[in-house]
């Protein structure tokens, strides 16, 4: 393999000093997106951290990122036991370990027998692990008090983005106005926004109804439906329960729908809520709705009381798909090869966590308990809080990690903020950030009625950001 | 929250029997997307597998996937020290442990540093974990000869199929005759043809040079630059190197390019082959190319020694691209928040091994030669078994994990494939696999010069296969 020495131009945009790939070539679809969670906001967070650090002097001592739900980074303890059981997937040799619970070990001993070789470093099966599939499927039929879920209708994914991402890249086609249109909740957590416009799918507005604690109101929907209509094909309705950013607990609604989304299941903690599957509903309406409509719910090992969002764990499951779709999906599934091993793993111990009768039950359980305690605890907190900042209203939190209260904003900070070319709730945060370290995402990244505005909390930071608000 | 029942019809699809998705409205970009490394002589594979756990009778006792790189599958041991570092940050509480070598908790420790509540739970930054950006730019630099590396050009990505998938899709553009052309090799990875597919950019193949051990021909990739700039703009040139399928290592090619990929870098284990980087490359042409030449390249922790598939650890490094175009790469990768953690964790043990001083340096070195001087027996013992069957000529296999022998179909079985309507190669795997268990890929699957037949055998799998194909 000597060296064969040549030089080619292949007449591409003439010589390398010209840029192939800029503003004005890059895909638009691309430009199209937007992501408030990372957005400008969270970049000027940064520059500050980076200021602190360097000795910069300014009115507060700590940037406090409450734009993200990111449990961990905001001190939240892993809980043990699906650490454990990960350490000893990924790492066989500690199941000799006497330090290590005989049902932690059973759960890695269990999962790696259906792991190529027996080792977390082989690829899964796109649809993800077949034991790990048949425990999810049967934590669904117990959630469901069981309404049957099948195996073979769950795939693992790399954290619920990749699956919803997923099926709606199957489901979006079309031209003009047969156009796939896609309903999505104002607020909307901004990767439903970021995804429609990556594929050029129709956004299709409904609103929550913020004076009735964000309620998914059912005439809201069929105007949206019937006004989309003239314009698009819509095709699917996107639903978030627990909300985020709302934090709204949905009750029990019946819809005849033709498609679904559905997150964070395990965050609910007001009082006097629980978490109604839209799965079961269908169920509850009888064969012609159970049989027949189309609906995928979506859960991850980010956003239950786990939040173990570094594992990109996750999942789906997918209801009454025309089989020859399924097998799109699942070619479509292939091309990425497989969901992160490590994720599945993590994944599995959320829907398998140790029985009663197993040693390591009563610390799960207590770890558990505690974290949901303290989210309970800061839900309420933050309302409390919130509520008591003039010019601010927040409804009750029910789940989620989020709080998304009002913010009245005064004519000459709008004026102010128009001047310079800014959202007003935009300008509202970039305050709040650069007087008080405080970051919190803007509603307008989140859609908001029109002259209304807000920003979205992560509730982890309470502790932190508690003490500003208050004084 | 008590119950609020409502039964609504939005009006979609008519009654709720009617699907809504179904093959006449999917995605048609998702349909015309070929994934051969997993389509259908894979799930017939699966079929037989499943037929004879059942009892039923072959003419074989074990179905052996060669379809796929999948080495821990196929009985490659992790490396300890890797997987060491990755249980260590899944689980802290191990750095008490004195059964874990000083080194391996030094990276682990430093890796937790470096994210958020030192949880490998937490979100990273979208870009990935600092200091694992960092020393994957040092090893760059290293393996480069000091040719500098940023580590703000260092992006950590889910496998390298995401990372490659995240390119295209900031570069397809366009309407008509002014679309994206991405230029890959004949035969290629099915990831790429399934991703030009998917952006519904526009193909344009040149041709390795089977003659001459799968090269690179100048000339080639000339014609099909020019061909293909009369029905579209050819904006990415593509390259494998190592050559996936076809285990070639290119030697020292100099090229003026408007773009570029790389994986496999890891695996060149033939006598008279080393590696040389695209980077290195344009170093070595002047500064007119090093400074402006908008280069991508990929590695992964799949595809060296580690073959850590299921980690879905990976990166890339991106040189010269416009800042405003970064900005929107970074955003674009930020609506998938971020890639696994763990992955990104073994990734750095694979750019940041244990140093000749330290404690795990003799284990470490003798488990990655072991594996590289595995796979180079195996390469050339399959090239020296395939080449001793009659109809199968394979070129010897100089870098990566598998071959690409031609095989040579005779006129009647072209004749009865064509009767079934399936590629003649197809038709040949498929009674390879009825008749021994060995499943393969066709060559179709990866393109190939009109008239003539290949299939893609993965290495690893060569104890199993060997018996077969000499008796």
């Amino acid at each position: 393999m000597g060296s064969t020495t040549a030089s080619v131009r292949t007449g591409a945009p003439g010589s390398p000093r010209e840029r192939c790939l800029t503003m004005a070539t890059v895909n638009p679809h691309v430009k199209a997106v937007e992501y408030a969670v990372r957005g400008p906001i969270v970049t000027r967070a940064g520059d500050l951290e980076r200021a602190l650090r360097q000795g910069q002097n300014q009115s507060f001592t700590e940037v406090i990122k409450a734009n993200i739900g990111d449990a961990h980074a905001m001190g939240q303890q892993p809980i043990t036991f699906l650490r454990q059981v990960v350490a000893l997937c990924c790492f066989p040799e500690l199941l000799e370990s006497p330090s290590f619970p005989d049902d932690a070990k059973q759960r890695a001993q269990r999962i790696l027998q259906d792991c190529g070789g027996q080792s977390l470093g082989s690829y899964s099966a796109s649809q993800g692990v077949e034991c790990i599939r048949r425990d999810i499927a049967d934590y669904i039929t117990h959630r469901d008090q069981g309404v049957p879920s099948d195996w073979n209708n769950i795939y693992l994914t790399t954290g619920a983005s990749d699956g919803i991402m997923s099926i709606l890249k199957l489901i979006v086609s079309g031209q003009g106005s047969s156009r796939t249109g896609v309903m999505i909740p104002i607020p909307q957590y901004p990767l439903y926004s970021a995804a429609i416009s990556e594929l050029e799918a129709v956004h299709i507005n409904y609103y929550l109804d913020e004076d009735h604690c964000w309620a998914l109101d059912i005439e809201e929907l069929q105007r949206a439906y019937l006004t989309a209509k003239q314009q698009c094909q819509p095709r699917v309705l996107c639903i978030i329960n627990p909300g985020n950013p709302t934090g709204r607990t949905l009750g029990f609604v019946t819809l005849g729908l033709t498609g679904g989304f559905l997150v964070y299941q395990d965050n609910v903690y007001a009082l006097d809520c629980r978490f109604h599957s839209f799965k079961k509903v269908l169920y509850e309406m009888g064969p012609e709705y159970f049989n027949n409509v189309e609906l995928a719910s979506f859960h991850s090992t980010s956003k239950g009381y786990t939040g173990e969002c570094g594992f990109r764990g996750g999942y789906m499951e997918v209801l009454n798909m025309d089989p020859q779709v399924e097998a799109q999906l699942v070619k479509l599934l292939s091309v990425r090869l497989c969901p992160p091993v490590p994720g599945q793993a993590a994944m599995d111990v959320i829907v398998n966590p140790p029985k009663v009768h197993e040693p390591s039950y009563a610390q799960f359980t207590k770890e558990k308990n505690s974290v949901l305690d303290v989210l309970a605890h800061k839900a309420m907190l933050t309302e409390r809080i919130l509520n008591s900042v003039p010019g601010i209203k927040c409804n009750p939190v029910q789940g989620a990690m989020y709080a998304f209260p009002q913010i009245f904003i005064p004519p000459r900070a709008i004026q102010e903020a128009q001047s310079r070319s800014l959202a007003p709730d935009m300008l509202y945060c970039l305050k709040l950030l650069e007087e008080t370290g405080i970051c919190v995402v803007p509603g307008s990244g989140f859609g908001q009625r029109e002259g209304t505005f807000h920003f979205r909390l992560d509730m982890n930071t309470l502790e932190l950001y508690s003490n500003i608000m208050l004084t």
